[in-house]
């Protein structure tokens, strides 16, 4: 496939890509959908307006133009996946340097539909009915459990055996770019063993990759794990800033609460899983065997590199990575955590999200927290020549990107994510 | 104050009352906001267009119609204690026997605006966009405790220093009415100590209060404890099904999740805290003293009385009571939970769900749970001369109620929330 525009081979955003997102600009202040070529958004209302659905046979209509003018992607979700791929072909047929392409010939209209990157301001993709978070990774479940439970208690008995998962916070779900106050809490004083009031003094990330639900489910019914990717919009990265002291004193008997529900940062394009396609890989081997209604095929991983980056405010550097992960670390597929959530009927809604939960990988340059990576604050480290870090400081800008690359047909294919960061401001004084 | 419609004594819907719910009936099939009087619905709506609401400074000129008109009172809720405050005392004096009431005087409108209860249908009465679930009372947390951990460690050290509290799903939150189906999934075969893929036979559920958030907050701000009763909208009952087998197999590390988000029934009507001011009492003693931040005042509790009765489906009765217990058990009040809850900064929406814990009082017969009254199954009871029960069985509906009443200048007031009731369905076959 070959796009008119020209496109940096190191872009997120090829034609290969097609990604979605909400975004507004100071022509036009109404947020609407929007998708990525290069350094431009492609605003999909404009471009729906000029007829570029119009062949489509779930977005053709008016269709397209009336979910693409919604404030979220809400709408264009629930339509379901045969409409999410004409989308994305129609895209990239508008894209083309070849076929017919009323875009590419108009001049105009070019000029209304495609934004350059840096003008548009981005939005929260979806209204997120309901925020769940997993913890998906063998390796950062392991390590978490070996610094609270010792080596032999590492992992649970039922952490092998179903996607271990939490409730978290929808109304602190973020877009990239929103700073994030440093939290207050209840935390234990060591040596007097009672709780003191103060700012946390372990503030940290999580690395984690999203899933958007596009279309749900009623209640009492199940979606079965071979049918949960239809379900599945596509992927986004997550931050899911945890503060350590304040979870660490609450989270006994009934899991985290205000040490995660304080801010939550997702970044603002989701990859659909039909861009994902060609980077599938095999999972993890899972050993014991999972239930009936776990058991999928092994091909559920995506290979999809992943950093984290720190930039401390004193340095005058771009962000320094700090961690190299990858999705395909995952022990449990999305497949499986949506299967497992809508088991005993609970209902999915269009937009919900589903974190991983902290990808860690198996060395010590592929930890997805700095929980892991400083152990637990012990073991603190150098950054940048003068600056060392243990957990996060106030001022600091925590940056997660993510792409899948690979040789296709002698060609190399990229994808990416874009950017989740967010950067820390300080504590509101008690 | 006078009612110039006859409301029996024993009715929940006095004119001391005037609770909050969203109705629609055959005649009109859009959903919109209602409040009660004795045996009637009072349309909301309709009074709205009649001018009843003319005269007040925020629902005047055309609010009070457009937020009734809406089929979640979210927008009403977002005005804000003093739009509560009037629209409550506008209808007072439409249904006052005496001074100047359209509503009285106007037969054609009272057709309108009255509708029998038994003809209207009620849904959930707010998008509820999180749902928060707190552990408040220290009797039921003691006696769980106590079942799973023993005498010694049966409270965990941070009960009595802050409300424990965990998210919940918001998108299975029920209205009254609605069937329940009884959940599958993975609970621990005692002997073979692996996990077994069936339908829960530990099926449960919770006597709880629901508080809604009226007024939010924007992440990264507070709400100071002192300030919290101006954000809370109102009570409702709430039953909050649990499955305890899938609940104990998963709940370590992260908490409750399959175990409880099949289902939670919330009664249809919101009681608001004006009406439940005079039934305000002293909460239990907080010993050690909470920290400043969730200092209050001591009369912040509710005589509340609560009900739990089960109807078995073999017997023609009305449903049976099996316990009674009261509000005014809870250890940490809604203001605490409130202020406890965003210390950190998570953000508030208007229609966000806060809810009690099961509420247990400190006899045999108070207890809010099976999994208490039954001692997790190991004591059946008798329920009826031929049936007994430890755990819900498939045809039963539970039925929550509560209600206060007291007398006050000699005469006696009282107030009800009706009801919260489901029927639990049989499980879907594996
Ligand atoms: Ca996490
Ligand atoms: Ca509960
Ligand atoms: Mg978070
Ligand atoms: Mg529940
Ligand atoms: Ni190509």
């Amino acid at each position: 496939m070959s796009c008119f525009i020209d496109v940096l081979h190191e872009s997120d955003f090829t034609i290969h890509n097609i990604p979605f997102a909400i975004i507004s600009s100071s022509e036009s202040q109404a947020p609407r959908a929007a998708s990525a070529i290069g350094s431009y958004a492609i605003d999909l209302l404009a471009l729906a307006q000029s007829g570029a659905f119009g062949k489509c046979s779930v977005l053709g209509n008016g269709v397209a133009a009336r979910v693409f003018a919604e404030p979220t992607l809400n709408a264009f979700m629930a339509l379901g996946r045969p409409a999410w791929r004409e989308a994305r072909a129609a895209i990239q047929a508008a894209l083309s340097a070849t076929g017919t392409s009323k875009l590419r010939e108009d001049e105009e209209l070019r000029q209304k539909v495609l934004l350059p990157l840096e003008k548009v301001k981005f939005h929260l993709p979806a209204n997120i009915g309901d925020y769940t978070d997993f913890y998906a990774s063998k390796e950062h479940a392991t390590n978490v459990g070996v610094m609270f439970r010792g080596k032999e208690n590492a992992l649970m008995p039922n952490w092998v055996h179903l996607p271990v998962g939490y409730h978290g916070r929808a109304s602190s779900v973020v877009v990239s770019g929103t700073s994030i106050r440093r939290p207050n809490g209840l935390t234990l004083n060591a040596e007097t063993k009672l709780p003191e009031f103060k700012a946390s003094r372990k503030l940290d990330y999580e690395l984690e990759v999203a899933a958007y639900v596009g279309t749900g489910s009623k209640l009492g019914d199940s979606i079965a794990v071979g049918d949960a990717e239809e379900h599945i919009f596509g992927l986004s990265l997550m931050n899911d800033w945890s503060a350590r002291d304040i979870q660490q004193y609450e989270y006994v008997p009934l899991g985290p609460f205000l040490g995660k529900n304080f801010g939550t940062t997702v970044s603002p394009w989701i990859v659909t899983l039909d861009a994902l396609e060609p980077f599938r890989v095999a999972q993890p081997k899972q050993d014991p065997s999972p239930a009936a209604y776990l058991s999928a095929g092994s091909l559920d991983a995506y290979d999809v590199k992943l950093e984290v980056a720190i930039k401390p405010p004193t340095e005058n550097t771009p962000p320094i990575v700090v961690s190299r992960s990858n999705l395909k670390y995952m022990y449990w597929s999305f497949k499986q955590m949506l299967a497992h959530h809508t088991v005993n009927g609970c209902n999915m809604r269009p937009g919900d999200l589903l974190g991983s939960g902290t990808i860690s990988g198996p060395t010590p340059t592929s930890l997805g927290s700095l929980l892991e990576l400083s152990k637990n604050g012990n073991e603190p480290f150098q950054l940048a020549p003068s600056v060392t870090r243990a957990f996060i400081e106030d001022g600091d800008e925590i940056v997660i990107s993510g792409h899948c690359s690979k040789e296709v047909d002698g060609q190399r294919i990229r994808i990416g994510f874009g950017e989740a960061r967010g950067v820390v401001v300080p504590a509101k004084s008690l």
